[in-house]
């Protein structure tokens, strides 16, 4: 026999128990992006090259998977091209196009293409895979999913409010107990201006968030080591020991950065947004975390995470505000917010939790057990009936044996097989097992419709 | 301003108009399947070339998009190898990964890959992108999707009968009236045979396709001019002039292919077939067409094709059985059947006849106008509730002028605006305006949440 055939490493194939379970999360989350008035779009796998090239700085060029060029693509490269032997240089030769690295670059390119035909604010969602060269590894894919959903055109806080919201019900439904953390990064920003310290936004972040586990003392000694000065780490003191509810926390922030405009901002900002906030009832509990410092070099605003509560995992969700996605494109001042799910991490959690429904377990609702040709006139019709009535249901396409098809049955979780032989038939009906309980029942082809569908 | 960004040529963004169109059609499509106990699966978009290259003949080798290594690519090849400038023979060097050029290799693959997790007969579809570099033109490109259902490991001419049964429901919930018509492979080789002529299936079934067009002599004309002898042709006669109905059609070919096993088994099979469906109300007509050429080299059995019948378009669907999927990666004498619905096609047809439903064609059921900050807190949460009631509705993120919000909502195609100012307020009540009708009613939010969620 041939070698048994694979696939590229860090890619993966999804077998359908593991396809239901996955519908079932980007059904839910489509659901809700729905409910919320986001609309879908997709964009195609490949992207020229110049679209993709520089956005995600070297190390992302990198990790780009280049197409070839078709037909005789060295016919176009010279000699001393060749010579050269530099593959960066010739990738630039032979190839012209890329797999999408993420869907933020796409979205921003498709925005510029389509500004014409786009009523701004824009409210989308997109949910393709993506492909990133990255070395495999342990829940790290060259392929996966990814999920976001975006209001473009909009300043309005309101957007943060609906995607905390959204957050909410999407983890409410999935039944996932979560926290959203939020930060700004224009307090961020004023906490560094006020200290005096203005460029080191990210190693002041950096250090805070290092509190829980080094203890104040440790992490008043790294912003010295890191050059902080002694003045500004004691004016940080306040934020370094934060204490209350987020509006008690944003108070004391205030206070720290009365004199700096963009942190004053900033705290107006969640201001508004928790105060939003508070008008609902959410399951979810919102958190001002000023070390949340994800995305600092290109969010401008609110920034988000999630954390499952239950289970050790990274962030599962995540997002911020940005004020110039489509700058790259030639299309200025288009200021944006959205998050991003993800889906394989979300796939773990309800995996670690057991918390997929039956809904995203079972598959056929009823099986009937193929007993040959007379048996198998007699069932057709009334399996149309089912199917008709919206109940999935088929039958063995053949007269196996009992023991083949019940054990098919069982492999593939039907949650019921019917059972119709010789003294069904003169009767009329049709032997129903629950194949959790292995309870059976006779029913007549009507009241089997009836119970059946009832199930759905 | 930059350039204008732009896409690869014969890929597509679709906006959100067309995303809630196509996915009424992969919807319905996959509601299908489930009724019948398909299941779903999916497969990386890249796979290893060595599973790709050989499985489309020459041409389709030089059709698949190949992705190029990672790294330092030239490192690994050597002079002489640079030097032969043969780009065929160098894609071999800097390339181990393609693009999936179709599902039915990737399907071959994962089942061999994952026979030991597989209950036969597996019955699984498939709706991906796939990507060729073919010139791209009217109505070909280079990503399209590609919706296959097959169910392999069964001989059962049930699982025929099922596909057809898969047509009739999908095009029925599509509301396109149809053909489906059917073909078997073994019938075609036994009329071959029986003239005498077993190795010229294909240029007896172009002649026949032709008959409609150029008429009895000229067929039979073109017959003779390919070297197919007099005799043979004169054979042949009955099989040119097939009339009635498809049992009586069988009658004719079964006395012209009586002395060849393999004819005989055909028409036996497809006798079954059409006895199998005669029990059926179907909407689709269903036809016994021997002139359905359609993957003549790799079909063994039955062929499907389905038409529309009210627009002038290629077929939309088209599949049938196959004796050996797998042999290609080692797994012989697995036996499947199976079709494709064309999702561009059938997109293109439901837009020409304008059969769209409303659900495909409206986004948000109502969008709240923004007046402003005390507006706005009344309508939140009347907001909210509507949502929990399952109703897709949306606020405009800010108090816009009025003129701009509404000129939004009509671009968004929203079904209802909800109209809150002052007066309103006072009054604890909606003022609700039906967008296409311009009716508006003062409702309660009890009475809007109750008129807006009957409507979903």
């Amino acid at each position: 026999m041939a070698q048994k055939p694979s696939i590229p490493k860090g890619t993966r194939d999804f077998s359908p128990v593991e396809m239901t379970r996955r519908n079932y999360i980007f059904d839910t989350v489509k659901q809700v992006f729905q409910r919320y008035g986001f609309q879908p779009i997709e964009t195609p796998a490949m992207e020229n090259l110049s679209t993709l090239m520089g956005k995600y700085g070297e190390e992302g060029d990198k990790l780009l998977f280049k197409i070839l060029n078709s037909g005789d693509f060295v016919s176009k490269v010279d000699d001393a091209e060749l010579h050269k032997r530099n593959s960066i240089s010739l990738t630039n030769k032979i190839s012209e196009k890329g797999l999408r690295y993420d869907l933020t670059v796409p979205f921003a390119r498709y925005v510029v293409q389509h500004r014409n035909d786009i009523s701004f604010p824009f409210k989308r969602y997109q949910i393709q895979p993506v492909w990133r060269a990255d070395r495999p590894q342990k829940g790290r894919y060259r392929e996966f999913y990814q999920c976001d959903v975006d209001i473009i055109g909009s300043n309005s806080l309101l957007n943060e409010l609906e995607l905390v919201q959204i957050i909410n019900d999407v983890f409410g439904k999935l039944n996932i107990n979560t926290t959203v953390k939020i930060n700004n990064r224009k307090i961020l920003a004023g906490i560094a201006e006020t200290i005096g310290e203005a460029d080191r936004i990210i190693d002041i972040t950096v250090a805070i968030d290092k509190l829980e586990k080094i203890g104040l003392e440790k992490v008043n000694q790294e912003l010295l080591d890191k050059g902080i000065a002694g003045e500004a780490v004691q004016k940080l003191q306040p934020i370094l020991q934060l204490s209350g509810t987020n509006a008690e926390k944003l108070d004391q922030i205030e206070k720290v950065v009365a004199s700096s405009e963009v942190g004053t901002k900033g705290v107006e900002e969640m201001r508004t947004l928790f105060a939003y906030i508070s008008e609902f009832e959410l399951q979810t509990t919102v958190e001002l975390d000023l070390t949340l410092a994800r995305g600092l070099n290109y969010y401008t605003g609110a920034i988000f995470e999630v954390k499952a509560n239950d289970v050790q995992i990274g962030s599962i969700c995540g997002g911020g505000r940005y004020d110039d996605l489509t700058g790259i494109f030639g299309m200025p001042d288009v200021s944006g917010v959205g998050i991003s799910f993800g889906a394989d991490r979300i796939y773990d959690v309800m995996t670690q939790l057991e918390i997929f429904p039956d809904e995203a377990i079972a598959s056929t609702k009823v099986l009937f057990i193929n007993f040959g040709e007379s048996e198998e006139r007699f069932c057709l019709p009334i399996l149309a009936k089912l199917r008709a009535a919206g109940v999935n249901a088929e039958i063995y396409p053949e007269a196996a044996k009992m023991k083949k098809q019940m054990t098919w049955a069982d492999r593939k979780q039907v949650a019921y097989v019917a059972l119709v032989g010789a003294q069904e038939m003169e009767q009329g009906k049709i032997n129903l097992k629950d194949m959790k309980s292995g309870n059976q029942e006779m029913l007549t082809p009507d009241e089997l419709i009836k119970v059946l569908s009832k199930l759905i």
